[in-house]
């Protein structure tokens, strides 16, 4: 795994990542981290490499947009001084032109989107040994869907943002859009938002395979 | 309204028009009848035609397909000997072989759908003064998602036997995608299957209008 | 529909408004908006004519007479800007003297009602697009109980009102007297002051036909 | 009192009878005589007359009609052998017709209700030392209200039952028109069916007073 | 009875006389007063007098001592401006040297409930148009209970006060000790000192003769 | 201890013997024993003496008279094949008396418990290796309370029966006296029962001493 | 993978296999399958090799021994006709024997335990395309704990059974033991029985591994 | 026992001691104390020497190493000027290291304890009359087990300080290892840290002979 003995690896972001995590932060014990992505990714840390020695927390809220996440950014990012720092965000920014339409102020256009996150990744990717960002996703097979459409605007500036930040890109559309060839949306998730457990594993695979992490060790 | 003052209306199905209702018959007290479009109806034809007379009663239930249907038919269809009947099944038929594709046994396919389902129908259109025929319907914006293209076959089926069984018939679907087409279908439902209020009020509105219920009376 | 596209429209009230709806205000979602007119109200409209474009909040809150609503006429009336407000008040004002006749200070007189009333219009009317009125009613068939002859008192203020503020009236009463003839009180509600589901249901028509709602549309 | 010592009474009816007593049969400790006004009558007559040495029973079932009293009077009633019985029933078999219109299996008419109580009367008056018979009761100041005109034609029966079978008589609406020309209806019931606490004393003291018992004794 | 129409009659004291009534004040809904004597006293008023006119309002406060009660006197008395004060206090002063005996500070002696009670009353007699004081009472047959030999030194300071500032008194534990000559302790209480049901409808007999009601009204 | 390693000793009785021990049978976990006294003496054997290997079960069920042990003893005793028996029985035949007085049937008299209790011991004793008696008890200092004075009549035949039947006796009630000289009876018992945690310990203390349990072994 | 596209796969045995699962058969919907092992397997096999066509059953039942397995052989195994087999038992064989010595019968000895598992075996392996066998374990990282010690036996047995009958063999021990040299065992179980997520991970991995899992497919 | 007579004895420490107790301090009532050994000794003394006139308080709080004690100990010790201080803390301190080995600062090393518990002792001992301290202890009959084998360098300098302040003390673990000769650990924890009923009895015992309690006294 690329990620050094004993590193303080921070995940942060909104549902999927928080996933009914412990407040005020999800840490050590796996229920405490959420019963997400983030609790199987530490748990196969653990079951795998017993010695790993890395220190895992959460911060995720769910609902959270970009907005959201900037003004806990300093206490729930900055403050806990993270080597690595892994974070999604962006469907609740985009889905809420969906869901509320008529609520303009709750959406994030993909332009805010870009340039808050931007200016969140600038505070603290010079502190960081890595950074890992998770793009959103939308759990349709339809290429067509309205939403999905959409998304695909805010998935393309984090993947620019990766590329300028020098982060580890996991591109989680695309690890569902494989699985979704064989099986039906609804086989992941209810809402094709919140992922159930077999897509939970299936971003965790993503991620673990994004930082090289070794099956077979 | 083309139905007559006094009829025993009975209504059955699955879970959309089961939507909690009491057992072993759902009837009279609004909740009784569920929280779904049966108890939209009957509110309905209270609120605007107090004096219509009508006796609603409701016998749908969760999970149903055809085949379970098929078993409780006498004691849940037959011996509540209405005037009118009205039928909505079909979704779980369907659905089963995407959720759940490895239990085979629990599809049941177009074509078994469309000879149970006639079965069924015959032994009971002579005695009826009226019957009503909702099709199956999934509330996705997209014509390719495969549920929805294969649900068209059964939604076929079932307009057949609308025509051969001289039946009102309800197009649930075409009433969803006019709406769709303002709406993301996340508005409309949080699983595609199972409507919201407002997707519950839009079943009422197109039963009504479909046996001529004068809005404006 | 007399109301703009786009308009951001207010209810505000008691008990029979607010009916469960969420902190601080109601929107948005179904149940959010509470279980009762103003939730029919929203749904319709959105099955009926899905691109209307309308922002609707509830600020009801069970128990309140209108003083209560003086007191938070700023942070849940004024401070929201509605383009229309609709408002329903009064049965508590009446209906306390009859339920704690000892407690003098409860209750609200027939004319403190008209003068606070008229004082809260006043604040707001100039800067409305539209402004509805709904009389508050007791779901009684006799014209001789009591109370509901002292409630007739503060509905004629409140028609007054509605003249003079240039108001759209909904006389609800009059809407419940129409089925009262063929129904008996206890099927539209269990105490005659909160409706049941087809109570709502009839508050909704009256609101809908008074501003002008097209159900053929 | 009238009622000799060491008597068993046993109370039967409906919900005003039952309010929540134990099954199968509601004796000794006060509330598994349920929370109305037989559990009244029992504690009044043991804090004024601890030594009255009388067993009191309650086999009063909510929703019943004289209809299901009558399946159930072998096992509830006679098999009890009580030496008084005081029976209150009625309010169901009338107001079913009014609030479920449609069902009309579930009403009893007032013939059907005079000609049933007969029959029961008849199995039991000669074997008791004496019989107590309240007239059923609708909390309304209306002389009007079509439920309670309709009401009158089963209390009538029953008060010529009275006579005719030796009976105490309770008219429980006479107790109520008093009290309702000072207080209104809402302050002793909610629905104008079920009593309050203040209204279950009322019952409780019409029927003691019925019995001849002594309040300053 | 004594007590002038339309009086603003206060009850305080322990948990006897809280009995689980509402916060900050009990009043006007029966439940609301809690499920003591104090709900039974105003239950029967209404029933027996409608037109009674007072209002009853209940500061109790279960595990109350009279050092307790002096903290609240202020908000909880003095401030509700009653016509007539209805007060109970002294079996937790006693108790808690029996129950608690090492927590010496819980315990309030005879002399202090004395010299403290005197107090209070001094504050507010000459405001009051009438002074209710019950002694407190322990529900055991036995003479030679050494808490009850003990509780007498509270009531006798109690009787000494009534005589001193010219209260109505009612000598609840007389009141008891007549019932106990034919039922024993653990039918009016489990633990000698909760009444239960028949236990508060006894008080509220007591409390009413002393005042002077008319059962026979 | 006088009883042998590794025999199997079986509790029985009413609720303090029963104290919620888990059925069909309690045994082994200490939960399932109950809260009572059968616990305490488990845990202390266990904790005193690990190795005693004895197997301690517990059938006692609440609200038992002699009258429901007979009915049961054949499945909750015999069929169990004890070493030792240890049996507490007696409070609910006399208090029934008391506290229900108007139910005769509920009550057992002395001189049924007594020849009810002697065929039961009749029965069983042949195959013991030992019996344990313990007496009914009342905590309460009163020497003189009606009740403690009946169940003293039930105590003097148990011990009878002890003798005849060469049965350790245990002295509940000389045990509870003991420390009632000392503390008030509201200290060990609420209801004067059912003791507390205390009272139980107590006569756990009082059953090991009989069998000659050695604490400073 | 070494089983074969769409097999039926049936996992049973204890609780560790229970894991909460529904009954009658645990199948499809992730948390029908427990919250275990087996719930992990299915949805790592569903996110690596969506198109495995695997059906996953589950039918393992907390509490049991081999000689409650054997009583629901013939229904909870070999009437779902399996075509692999997969089965973990004997904690609870050997575990009881320490837990509840005195209870002899509830234990199975190490004999019984083999002899037992042949007779299962022996009926179902001629029908099953390929059957695994996993080790019961101990996490504990002491070799002399006297339940570990006790336990070698069991495994030992199954050991032998494996390779008699053709079996995968998952030595979970020998996978807890590689952990437990770098983690307290107190990481892995609160209870050394019972694994938490990380040790159902961990035996998911050593089963998929057995079985010819490839996690870079 | 040693104790003198009144005397006030605080018991304080971790989850062992807090065993549920109440907030902010328990005391009296045995439910008040906690459901762990403070409450069996409470009761003990009570049943075996109701004259004891000792009073007990708790304040132990459950997750505390010895840094949380520090940062309460004027408010939870000092601040209650107890008589005797009984003391038992240490094994977070310990097993943090292992259950949560990457959170180093949950940890407290070895002479941190050490030096933190000997700066409490020293602000405390001049004004008590005696002093209990209590080893921690792990229930496990291995002596080998990583954290057991840390945990005795905690206990050493325990012993070391209980001589240093003149303490009584208490060898728990030795006391444990004791039955544990006889019974396996499962029997007396499920963790292997909080003692079941069984367990807490023994520490009772423990702490009673330690202070000179006569059993048979």
């Amino acid at each position: 795994m690329n990620i050094e003995h004993g590193s303080r690896i921070l995940f942060t972001g909104d549902s999927i990542t928080d996933a009914g995590r412990k407040r005020p932060v999800g840490e050590d014990a796996k229920d405490w981290l959420g019963k997400g992505y983030v609790c199987r990714i530490a748990s196969i840390l653990e079951a795998w490499q017993p010695g790993h020695g890395c220190r895992i927390q959460n911060t995720g809220i769910a609902g959270n947009t970009v907005r959201e996440l900037q003004e806990r950014w300093q206490e729930d990012v900055l403050d806990l001084k993270p080597d690595w720092l892994s974070l999604m965000i962006g469907i609740n920014d985009c889905a809420r032109g969906f869901g509320r339409p008529q609520i303009e102020e709750d959406r994030v256009s993909p332009e805010l989107y870009r340039d808050s996150l931007e200016r969140l990744l600038a505070t603290i990717r010079p502190s960081l040994k890595g950074l890992v960002l998770l793009t959103p996703f939308y759990i349709d097979s339809s290429f067509q869907d309205p939403l999905r459409l959409e998304l695909n605007l805010y998935a393309k500036h984090l993947k620019d943002l990766a590329t300028r930040y020098d982060a580890v890109l996991v591109d989680t559309q695309a690890a569902f859009d494989r699985v979704l060839k064989q099986l039906h949306s609804s086989r992941l998730s209810q809402d094709r938002v919140h992922p159930n457990e077999c897509g939970h594993l299936l971003l965790a695979r993503a991620w673990l395979d994004a930082v090289g992490f070794e099956w077979h060790g």
